[in-house]
């Protein structure tokens, strides 16, 4: 059973096929027995499915080939809209507008997010996470009609598969686990641990046609540069706090 | 093959039987085929295994009996360190000190974590998150020697199940599933979607127990209070800081 774990794959290429958005419920209900804080199910997952709207929600995640291309996207919001409902409704005073309260429902998101993901692989469709969703959290909600306490964290394409790609490589093991305590690598151990990575022939085709030096640039200059983590950073925040999260 | 997924459950009591810390380590090397942002794997495990360390580590998580029982606990911790030292061994300026970097090891850690746990259980053992470890981020880094740009996340408490829990139920699907938009639930909604939770035997002993008037009070007044929520944020949000991201 670890074989599927091990041989999955992103999915960014999908055929087109529709599929029946009670078949993406019903994997979703299963998703939903994953574990929460406190069992308090702090999420909730809007279904974008009709294709006008698919394309009306692909700017928000800079029209990737996923976002335009995927069948359904769901977005996975951390939700203490409810909850804290259900507690006024109760005479009790609910206190999650902050870190914490954050925290607790990013982590019930990603947590079923991931879930799903699972599901949907092994039930034969193709997933991809859209990472831009922490980006544009402001043209999610207003695209969604998300009310206050509800933010987006993570969006995940669905479709049927258009290809299998090849295995993206993983760093290995002894860089990522530890016994017992924690031990920062030596230089000559991070090398190691990236030489595989940067070997590749999809990462060597990576600097060559951006021009640059090596992968590492490929990382800081191209795909996640610094301007953009403090400009997103400080989008993100700002719409956190407006959704009533004191971050 | 969602049976699985429906009838899984968290467990909190273990054998106290040991389990190889090799097959441990051979379930994460599958966990890491999760997909993470742009496959940057921004996350790191430490398995605490030693009955010692377990003891010493258990106090971050305020000894709940999930801590002081398991065979081992994983702190699933973001991490920024070893991929900011690979970029700057090459020339490559890393931006991800901010919120933006924080999200991407958190989600990161907390898919991968996730992943784990679908693994743990499909093999047979039992697992339960530590919900603990944003609200004492700073002892378990002492106890775990985490460096600069390293925070912890969640922590998997792993063993052989000594017990297989009834079902602890879940919200109905209309409450928490979306189609094309959100839409804000009426008094009505919410009261139906919490009738069923309520109305458990171990919700009514919870009320009864607590001497509170409903369950909802017993999330505000006894299990997720107001001012721990405020003051774990605090704390939290130093630790972050002090990490290393400005968030």
């Amino acid at each position: 059973m670890n074989e599927y774990f091990k041989s999955r794959r992103s999915v960014r290429k999908f055929t087109g096929d529709r599929i029946d958005v009670e078949k993406i419920k019903s994997m979703l209900e299963a998703a939903f027995h994953a574990p929460t804080t406190g069992n308090m199910q702090l999420y909730s997952v809007v279904i974008t499915h009709v294709p006008d709207k698919i394309a009306a929600l692909a700017p928000a995640h800079f029209n990737q080939p996923a976002s335009t291309g995927c069948d359904a996207m769901l977005t996975f919001c951390a939700d203490f809209n409810r909850f804290e409902r259900w507690c006024e409704m109760n005479d009790a005073v609910p206190g999650y507008g902050n870190l914490q309260g954050f925290m607790m429902g990013v982590l019930d998101a990603t947590i079923v997010a991931q879930q799903f993901v699972t599901i949907a692989e092994m039930n034969g469709f193709g997933t991809c996470y859209l990472g831009t969703t922490t980006y544009n959290a402001q043209m999610i909600a207003d695209a969604l009609n998300l009310p206050e306490k509800v933010v987006p964290v993570v969006t995940i394409a669905v479709g049927v598969p258009a290809e299998m790609p090849e295995d993206s490589g993983r760093l290995p093991l002894s860089a990522l686990v530890f016994d017992e305590q924690y031990s920062v690598a030596s230089d000559e151990d991070i090398a190691q641990a990236y030489a595989e990575k940067e070997a590749r022939e999809d990462s060597v085709r990576f600097v060559a046609g951006n021009g640059k030096k090596n992968l590492a640039q490929v990382f800081t200059d191209v795909r996640y540069t610094k301007a953009d983590c403090e400009r997103f950073s400080q989008i993100y925040a700002d719409f956190i706090k407006k959704s009533g999260f004191e971050i």
